[in-house]
């Protein structure tokens, strides 16, 4: 543990101005025990820990009892008043850990899986982070990326999915807007059923998507979920094997998105049952 | 519509330092065109409307198209500039509807529903909107309030509701939080079926619980959701028929309130489809 005590010392540069400096770019950030814990434990090259001194303490107590292995970054200890003025806000959790970002899986590496959610044009961090928090809860084995979706390490993202996205192998399938759906073909071809959810009415109702007409689940099932408001593009829908609702009460709104796909890992996990 | 030009008009004052000064209590507000005319549509008394002239003019034509009444409230038109010095932020939807609280129903004017939620200690305003936008979308009839959970007419909550708090019917059960479960009692005479939601591994499915021994859908159910962090009280789970659980992964974390129970509310729907 090295106590910093001068807020311009350049080891805190990791951390400065972070909700304005965007650093997310370039790291990975794990704020509170939980998440700092599954920052060090992840496959991410931990960088750093910077924190109060009886926050760590605690924290490298509690690994050790749990018999996780020690920390091996320099941890830096601050005064909350320090840490405070150095990221630009409060950070009342006492704790942060900080990683380099990695390589991310060749999308032909998440082809083994038996249950994919992709997602395109979800813009809105809050449910990125939502979607693999329920994904990795929910027994959906990994999570591919079409257009216009952010980043699920920024940090917003990395605390919402409480450091699920951290564990929960993710890639980015290539293409525009327009033309990305095309990478579909390879889901198809590994022998994945393609199912679109969709707010229309005219879709099957979702329990009926995810098994074939004996009512046997499908083995290999990638489900497609679009962004806060338009939802699914056409071309994503025609680029799958059949479009699925889940039935809402007629003067309503749609679900948000991640409560839609909480539903989905839920119906699939309710036709195969939890590995 | 009626122009105010001065900050101090005392006409404003229901929407002064509307972060700090919670008017929450004495009002209800609904910000924006969607949640506003939820308001103005809503049983609650309208007081008046405030936002800027073009997205009040867009607000009126819109309901005249849609064939819905006029508005029978003093309209006041503001600038941005004085809109945010008044209420302390840039409200940048425009439009605010501000009503009068009104008496809520009588436990009893619920006991007809054929499905309802039972809220306890969920104290988070966010998490209670989810729960009303996903209760009124998945066919949902009513809210009972237990103890410890926040109040659903919050501006907060309203906002996440998309207004639902106002559609939905919702009452406080009587009783402190060690005492307020009796009055389940009421719920089982009147023919309901009580189902806790509980991540605990010995629960029973949750689909499973929401269907009879021959698997038919129970007439009369009652769900019932705890806190964040919590739970459901031993007490609360007591007082119940059965405990019910949505399988989840080794090794992750409970999910979100609102996300379990709109995961429950979709296995009520598959049970009995909407009506």
């Amino acid at each position: 543990m090295i106590p910093i005590t001068d807020p311009a010392d350049v080891r805190l540069d990791v951390v400065r101005d972070l909700k304005k400096a965007d650093n997310s770019r370039a790291y990975v950030f794990g704020e509170g025990p939980l998440v700092a814990g599954r920052v060090v434990d992840s496959r991410y090259p931990l960088r750093c820990i910077i924190g109060f001194e009886k926050k760590i303490e605690t924290f490298r107590a509690q690994r050790a009892e749990e018999g996780l292995p020690p920390i091996e970054a320099p941890i830096y200890t601050v005064t909350r008043e320090l840490l405070a003025e150095v990221v630009g806000y409060d950070m009342h959790r006492g704790l942060i850990a900080v990683a380099d970002r990695a390589e991310e899986p060749d999308v032909s590496e998440l082809l083994e899986a038996r249950t994919l959610v992709v997602l395109e044009g979800v813009g809105d961090h809050e449910n990125i982070g939502a979607i693999f928090r329920n994904a990795a809860g929910m027994g959906v084995d990994g999570v591919l990326l079409g257009a216009g979706t952010a980043d699920p390490l920024y940090r917003r993202s990395v605390r919402v999915s409480m450091g699920h996205v951290l564990r929960l192998p993710f890639a980015h399938l290539e293409g525009t807007s327009t033309t990305w759906q095309r990478s579909l073909e390879q889901l198809r071809q590994a022998g994945f059923r393609l199912i679109s959810l969709t707010p229309d009415d005219r879709a099957v109702h979702l329990a009926e998507a995810l098994v074939d007409a004996s009512g046997n689940p499908h083995p290999k099932v990638a489900l497609l979920v679009g962004g806060e408001g338009p939802g699914l593009t056409e071309h994503a829908m025609r680029a799958t094997d059949i479009r699925a609702r889940i039935p809402m009460a007629p003067g309503t709104d749609s679900l948000n998105v991640a409560t839609s796909a909480a539903i989905a890992f839920y119906e699939r996990d309710r036709a195969v049952g939890l590995s």
